[in-house]
């Protein structure tokens, strides 16, 4: 698969370069196609540090997106609608993936959902009729994805409501040794997905986990 | 301490039960007392099939909450309004526990908080002046507390603004072998927590998990 990260200059999207690189082609995306191509480079050394091989490669994000089959938007909810305003022209059935979280913080974190009821609902209103969005890696510290450590396993919530694009999201994140995908329902349910987040983070602060990640038991 | 479990007739309020009622006075609360001295009697039955002992009582609601320092509020959302109403003249300085969670359910549950943002929230507007809620145990599976387990483990999320009624609920919550306390700071992210409840029913379902809790890792 052709797997297009978006601001996927930051610790998350390396996470997922380094996981899926050996079967997938990666495209880093980035708002400047210098960077994501730094980035990339930094990627296949890091591949290479583990005596691992595969396809990562830089771009501007729209690029990145149009040579895609799955887009995965690791920007600040901040940042979705300008970079998505940015490749709408080449959006057309790429499968959209979401693990943005709109969040304040004051002396806590606090989800902050849209009127749609939540980040994913909302950027599915942005896209063109009949794509769809997958909620997914809400949950996931970027130190634990980046480790590439097997020993540790976390859990990734997904949800989404066309069944083909959220079995493709769910075989993708059962590819990474490290995750274990549980199908969270429709896309209805990212609120209830997106506010782990913020809670996951006060968790982290008031009981001094590091990089906390969630698991069902 | 005395700890009043209202609606304490359900598997929850037995599985609290049988986990404090060595170390703590337990007063089962149910809307007709001969229903909660039927339960009370079963659950002194069931500690001694485990060789342990402990006091545990059944009252009237109003009479269990009357004695007690700590009120467990084990009833559905529906429910609880009427409990406070029949408990309000005995309401002095109890620490009030809010498992509660308002959620529907059409193919999937959904959480569905109340104006004030969350359940937790709502039932302290009820209390008289002064008295404070702690949002705890939303994601405890009845079967697991009840089987007195502890190779089990699971977190249970406490938020609240007193310091010391929090304070109070995580040492209580430690002294259950297969509870871990986590402080999720103040109760305005109980909704937060409370979302989780609906999120773990749709996991449960979706992928065929039996009696489900949460870790954070």
């Amino acid at each position: 698969m052709k797997i297009a990260i978006l601001g996927g200059t930051g610790d998350i999207g390396e996470g997922f370069a380094l996981n899926w690189a050996a079967r997938h082609q990666i495209r880093i995306g980035s708002r400047k196609s210098e960077k994501a191509e730094i980035a990339a480079e930094q990627y296949r050394e890091a591949l290479s540090d583990h005596e691992l091989k595969g396809g990562i490669q830089g771009f501007d994000n729209r690029t990145a997106a149009e040579g895609a089959d799955v887009i995965i938007l690791t920007v600040p909810y901040t940042h979705v609608s300008g970079v998505i305003d940015t490749v709408r022209p080449v959006l057309k059935d790429q499968i959209i993936v979401s693990p943005v979280v709109p969040m304040i913080k004051n002396e806590y974190f606090e989800y902050n959902p849209p009127k749609q009821g939540s980040a994913a609902e909302e950027i599915l209103e942005m896209l063109p009729h009949g794509m769809s969005v997958v909620a997914a890696y809400h949950t996931i510290a970027s130190g634990r994805l980046c480790s590439l450590d097997p020993a540790f396993k976390c859990d990734v919530l997904i949800c989404g409501d066309d069944r083909r694009s959220k079995d493709a999201i769910i075989a993708l994140t059962d590819e990474v040794e490290c995750l274990r995908p549980l199908d969270a329902g429709p896309l209805a349910a990212a609120k209830m997905i997106e506010s782990l987040t913020p809670l996951l983070l006060n968790l982290a602060m008031l009981n001094h986990l590091k990089d906390p990640g969630i698991k069902v038991l």
